[in-house]
């Protein structure tokens, strides 16, 4: 095959959904059921390794000039590709004349950013230069680009112009929703940028010196391996072809497994070649941000004092009034805004519950054990551990080392047999005694207890809150007064066991959950507000193109749920929904993308299920959930409640059906079974009209059927029922609706995750100071809104303290006033480590000049305005609310400079 | 005696704090550490005994009479209560000239209530006379009054003027706060008066046709039992006396704890006397009220299609949203209002952690099971359920009914071996199986579980939030830079495994707590805005009051912690803050008392303790308690993780001490305790001075000593240090600081049961449909705020109903449309069922007359205005937020009485 014909080849597979995996196909798959995926870090030795077997085109050190050709020879050979390529210019031919000054400007700075020998770190810095461009153009403009420029750009690019749409771009958020101004610092000089490239210089070369040091200088360069990732064809996609033939050929299941397995390993590694070509802050330093939210108390480990317990954290003042303002607005964005019907259920959960819902079964994962301290491993964790052990040991010989590799490369596929005999070829002890461990047991991740005094109520702490809305499914319909689609949400506390939970705040074993679940007509899931948000531009990571190693898609929704990849509208609804809550809470949307779930991991009941992904130091994260689920969970709560979870369909015209009736006869039943009776008559009353038919066949055939009663207490029932149990009656019913079980599509969002990740997106240092770090939270999240700072402790300076501390409060700001004596520069500082939004000064001028005025300080421009103080508290908490965007702020009040007061004192002192 | 020497001793008594009991024996005091007192449902036949035992005077009809001469006799015969009544008349001197007439017109009332022969059930109608009379004063008019009529009244009305004064009361809650405008339905009218007067004389008659139907007429009538239980002097004072006589005298300890029980009975019987003459609402029917709470989904009971789970309960939309809300006052309230430091920590919590706090060993009630089956029965319950059967029981003899009577009076103060003889005496049986029933045994309330998956780690499900803030007292601290006092909070669930859950909301297994640890310097209690609300007056009833037999006082705070009552300001100013937030919620507050724990129900470690009381349908219902823990929970906590939590106090002038120091031999000791070497060193390095000298001395005389670890992981640990391990050193030190441990001072409420006391208080039927209930919520606390309803369907309505809702979210007033078909009334009477306080009609008037105007309408007046659109949303939003009165609204806004275009329309078909 040529390169020209692979790439064809390519580009025609990832756009062929019918050729990809069918729905059937979707369903067919048998997943772990509610499994979070583990969080396996990136391993960048690994995917070097992959990415040199796979490199077969141009080890070439000119990216700019590579990147052309295979852009080149992609919109040549993918005549699918350029006609959506097209479509997107239709939808955006309105701009083009708007938006043409941008399109030239960002062509150009990407050839001066290649041309200047653009490394993955370089490209972070074109953010900056993107946001001065945007910045510069009238707004609102709808701009993208085609695909002539780099993946990573145009990614970026389209992103923040598909924000800017929105309205909800970081860099813009508060701006006021009617108002297009933009947030910006004001002009960039020649001076700025020259620095800015002497840093990009010196950077780049100590990037060298370190790469050079770990001794991987036979590696691709950095800028290869994007080219690589970016335009061309990884070989995987020949897997992915190879998948289709077999599957086509009917080929044997286990070939087909161990295809679909490659291209899984594949995928892996192109994620991580993704993961590296994407944009990345320029100085996350993890350490250094976990020191600042210890210090500030924004959490910390739980009885820290006993010595901790793994996975369970304190949120402090400042964390847990963080974690309250998400809520808030997650309640806003979502019940309110969509009416949903908000409900509250226990955290306790009777054993049948989670019986029904697949968790008592299948919610765990295996662990060994240390036959002599009981200390416990998850089991892939140790292999994984053992086998990288083994394969850097010089004393591995080299072949060893690679099957290691490979064993590694295909250990989350492996089931519990294959670990079993890895773990006992290479005779794995325990890593903290050397002890031998135990074969392999599957651990429960449910918290038991027990429910009332008796220890006969088997309880756990529910691992999801969902089973609570489920359940009420009823109550809630009825509430709704029988109508469909309605949506209940719960926002609660989960549970799961983890066997070793690690990655800090991003695998706990107590978290808050926020989650929706959407009833609706199966047949009908169309969604009423899905027009306004067609047009939405997402980053699509579709099942297709992580089997063929293509990298995500933008896409706007609608174009998503047209072509049949995003499975309905009420799903493409919420996953626009989510997107847009995420960037509001801070989530920089250059780090966000949705992940569909792959067959082999989603459930095998779920239609169509999407991950918002967000890029953390920790890799990408699984923050929320997205699934239509079907009617899986109501049938099974039906069916093990015996309680009938359906809704109605009115019928155009009535019908006229022959129903078959079973009469129960009380007495004998009452007889044989006692105090079950009830509920067996319950069941039989409950039963469908093919269950019904089946009982009467068995009856007329065998003189006696089993009736399965599911589970009764904590025992499963099945009852013999004979004929002189029942009777049964035939007649016609008129028949005005259609039952059916509802549809659920449910979006899950984990609190924790999405706050953790907003603090990493939003951790920043300053130019001048880069010591301290401080956190650019958006108003709405900041634990607080408000500083105020008297630059003395003068008794003039109280009475103007409680008239805005009073005024604040009156206002529903919450504020702190710093009296402390440190220089106002320190305490300015201090209050933007914990994400303080406005600062007010209270100076000489106040008390000397009337009307009173303050000082305003914006914490992530650090400019000041001049206030007076009767407009302050509306003001800030407009600014809070954002109602108001700071540069409005700017335009009605003049910028402050310096004290007039102190000034004057200054020319006093002075003539003195 | 003689009955004056007798009401002499009492009112000496009952004013003599010294005598009564002091601190010293209240600390000694070792009640049930943490366990809430039971809520025993009131006995109105052992009251009825109790009082016909007591009485000892005038078995009398005529009320008013024998009430006017016990008070004379009461005012003459104790100096201390008279000078007390002077005191408070000092204090309200200057309200005298403003509030003469009310009180003249109060004594007026209350001589013609009580020469009409007032019943029990009469006075409840006289809060409707004083709310009527209170309209008529102008406000704010500080007035209370002597204790010269009957103290039920006076309880009454001074509650009134209290709240009056502090602005808060129910009928006004809808004033702004800077506004002294009061909220009424207008003048009353005759007409009235005699409907009401008509009213009363039946009620009574059926009362009397009931009391006779009940077979109770030897009983002495209600008239005399309040007149007795309100102004006289129960023979248990005497009984006061005997106690306080016997521990002077150095009685034998079981003399007095029979004294003590019996004085505690006598205090039951007392307070269902209280209970009885106490407001009640008038036609408060449970029945209904949780039929609507059911119905709307305000709350059911859990996993009810599973068949429910005992005191586990699901909060629907109303019912979540109005916890939201109240939770959303309560952060403003405390955490934002007293810059409180908001924690969020686990509910699950590792054994050590419980151990120390006492829980693990002591948090428990005890139970029987029955021996077949297995069920449990709380032994209590089950006794008291079997005494009744029997006293009832025709053929049980009336000596033994006497005896069960008896038993069942101090069923409460038994030990378990009493218990147990009663249980076995009876040959007490299972309730449901009739098998026998097992000896008792202790029951840990709390749930127990595994934290990970090795099994060793035992964790329970935390039972209060409290101990999340003990173990972060040291970070907190530092949060707060090292300053005392700061109050920290938390809101979470807490879990307690009730044995038998009844009383609906009120005893369940899971709940919600928002709790408050304020940390102080044990040497200053005072409270920097104490002086703010020392003059609100509070219902106390204080712990001699009880023992006495006495009514809960009308006591100014400011009083009651100067007179030593209340043991310090910080404790005085939380009880305030209680009462404050309790009404400002939606609490009546003639159903609001404050109640100090009796020595024999106080931890031995607190100072004081006083619960916040609310009347339901239940009996007086504990919902929040206030509690001065001293510093014993930072102390088990020092001791039990080896952590020094302490804080600093500045010395004025520094001081030379000698210290000894510890140097421990890391060498012998590593060899000799291997890995837990380092605790240990940590535990000597953490030593106290007298901790380090009674080491030194123990080596010296013994060359070795025990040091107790306390509990490592789960064990106990002591171990034997020998003379080579350590060796001291002396030397002289400047001290600039004393360390201490600080107090704690615990405001802890329950949620739950504060709102479902705001449910019975505020439910309420209208005078012409008392069909439909509805619930007066505070527009605060309101589930949502506006309703809109369009009073047609016809499209021209369509865009006013669009923009009203969206100015309304942009305000961020939750709100529903209901488009249904029904009549305006019927929707709005549906409105009201879920409490929405205001309600926005879309007429023909909006549509056809410019400016677009709908009308306005306030829940509990059904009074309507008319408003432009353009002005709605922010009129409704401040309306909600408390900012505005509806008498605000209504003096700015036309009243709407019909609309133009239907007069129009009428005439125009008129003219055809």
């Amino acid at each position: 095959m040529t390169v020209e014909e692979q790439v064809n080849v390519i580009n025609k597979e990832s756009h062929d959904m019918s050729l990809c995996l069918s729905q059937e196909e979707r369903k067919k798959g048998r997943g772990p059921l509610l499994v979070s995926q583990p969080l396996t870090p990136l391993k960048p030795k690994e995917a070097a390794k992959e990415a040199e077997e796979s490199v077969i085109i141009m080890e070439d050190e000119e990216p700019a000039v590579e990147d052309a050709s295979v852009t080149e020879e992609h919109s040549v050979t993918n005549p699918k590709k350029s006609e959506s390529v097209e479509s997107t210019s239709d939808y955006m031919s309105d701009t083009e004349s708007e938006g043409g000054t941008v399109r030239k400007r960002k062509s150009s700075l990407t050839e001066t950013e290649l041309l200047a020998g653009s490394t993955v770190s370089d490209m972070e810095m074109t953010e900056e230069d993107e946001r001065r461009l945007l910045e510069e153009v009238p707004s609102p403009a709808r701009t993208t680009t085609s695909r002539t420029t780099t993946s990573a750009v145009v990614h970026r690019l389209s992103n923040v112009t598909m924000s800017d749409i929105e309205g909800t771009v970081r860099g813009r958020r508060s701006s006021g929703s009617s108002q297009g101004t933009t947030f910006t610092s004001g002009t960039v000089g020649s001076e700025k940028t020259k620095r800015r490239n002497d840093q990009r210089r010196r950077k780049k070369e100590r990037e060298r010196a370190l790469e050079a040091a770990r001794g991987v200088a036979n590696r691709p360069s950095s800028e290869s391996r994007i080219s690589h990732t970016v335009g061309s064809k990884p070989t995987g996609s020949s897997k992915g072809e190879l998948v289709r033939k077999l599957k086509e050929t009917g080929a044997p299941d286990l070939d087909i497994l161990s295809a679909v397995q490659e291209l899984k390993h594949r995928k892996k590694a192109l994620e991580e070649e993704i993961a590296k070509v994407a944009p990345k802050e320029p100085e996350f330093n993890r350490v250094k941000m976990e020191e600042l939210l210890k210090r500030r108390f924004f959490f910390m480990q739980s009885f820290a004092i006993y010595g901790g317990v793994a996975g369970l954290f304190d949120l402090g003042p400042m964390g847990c009034a963080m974690k309250a303002n998400i809520l808030h607005e997650w309640r806003q964005f979502f019940i309110l805004e969509e009416g949903m019907l908000e409900i509250d259920c226990p955290v306790l959960t009777p054993e049948p519950v989670l019986m029904a819902s697949g968790h008592v079964e299948r919610f765990s994962d295996f662990m060994v054990k240390d036959v002599k301290s009981g200390e416990c491993f998850r089991l892939d964790h140790l292999i994984k551990a053992n086998l990288e052990k083994i394969s850097v040991d010089k004393k591995t010989d080299s072949s060893l080392k690679d099957e290691c590799r490979d064993m590694l490369n295909k250990l989350d596929g492996m089931n519990v047999e294959e670990m079993t005999a890895i773990l006992r070829r290479f005779a794995m002890k325990s890593p903290t005694t050397g002890s031998e461990v135990s074969d392999p047991c599957e651990f429960n991740l449910m918290f038991g207890t027990q429910i009332g005094p008796s220890g006969d109520h088997k309880g756990y702490l529910r691992p999801e809150t969902a089973q609570g809305m489920f359940v009420n499914f009823k109550k809630l319909l009825e509430f709704n007064q029988g109508r469909l689609p309605f949506a209940a949400a719960q926002i609660g506390d989960a549970f799961r066991n983890e066997i070793s939970p690690r990655s800090g705040l991003i695998r706990v074993r107590e978290f808050t959950m926020a989650e929706i679940e959407h009833f609706c007509d199966p047949l009908d899931k169309s969604h009423p507000k899905f027009s306004s948000v067609s047009d939405v531009l997402l980053t699509l990571y579709s099942a297709c193109d992580q089997m063929d190693g293509n990298p995500p898609k933008q896409i706007p929704i609608g174009e998503a749920v047209k072509s049949g990849l995003v499975a309905n509208e009420t799903l493409g609804y919420f996953i626009v929904r989510i997107y847009q809550f995420l960037i509001r809470v801070g989530v920089d949307p250059l780090r966000l993308r949705f992940r569909q779930h792959m067959s082999n991991e989603m459930a095998h009941y779920a239609c169509d299920c999407w991950d918002a992904e967000i890029k953390t130091s920790y890799g990408w994260v699984e923050c929320v959930g997205c699934a239509d689920r079907s009617a899986f969970d109501l049938t099974q709560h039906s069916k093990a409640s015996n309680t009938r979870l359906y809704a109605e369909r009115k019928l155009a015209e009535p019908r006229t059906e022959t129903r078959m009736t079973i009469l129960p006869n009380k007495a004998v039943i009452g007889k044989t079974f006692q105090k079950d009776a009830s509920v067996l008559i319950g069941k039989l009353r409950a039963m469908e009209q093919e269950e019904v038919r089946f009982l009467a066949k068995e009856m007329e055939v065998n003189g006696e059927a089993p009736v399965d009663l599911g589970r009764l207490g904590n025992a499963a029932k099945v009852f013999r029922v004979t004929k002189d149990m029942v009777s049964f009656k035939e007649a016609e019913e008129k028949v005005f609706v259609d039952e059916f079980v509802p549809s659920v599509i449910e979006p899950s969002f984990g609190i924790g995750r999405i706050m953790y990740s907003i603090l990493e997106h939003n951790f920043r240092t300053r130019e001048d100071d880069d010591l301290r770090g401080f956190f650019t939270l958006p108003p709405t999240i900041a634990p607080v809104k408000c500083s105020v700072l008297p630059l003395s402790g003068n008794d003039e300076f109280v009475p103007y303290i409680k008239q805005i501390r009073d005024s604040l409060r009156y206002a529903g700001v919450s504020h702190r006033v710093d009296d402390s004596s440190g220089s106002i520069g320190r305490r300015y500082a201090r209050t933007d480590e914990i994400a303080i939004p406005f600062g007010v000064t209270v100076d000489f001028d106040t008390v000397n000049i009337k009307p009173p005025s303050v000082t305003l300080r914006e914490r992530d421009s650090t400019q000041q305005v001049r206030i007076p103080i009767a407009e302050l508290a509306e003001t800030v908490r407009d600014l809070s609310d954002g109602k108001l965007s700071w540069k409005d702020v700017e335009g009605k009040y003049p910028k402050f400079e310096a004290q007039k007061s102190e000034e004057d004192r200054k020319k006093a002192k002075g003539e003195k």
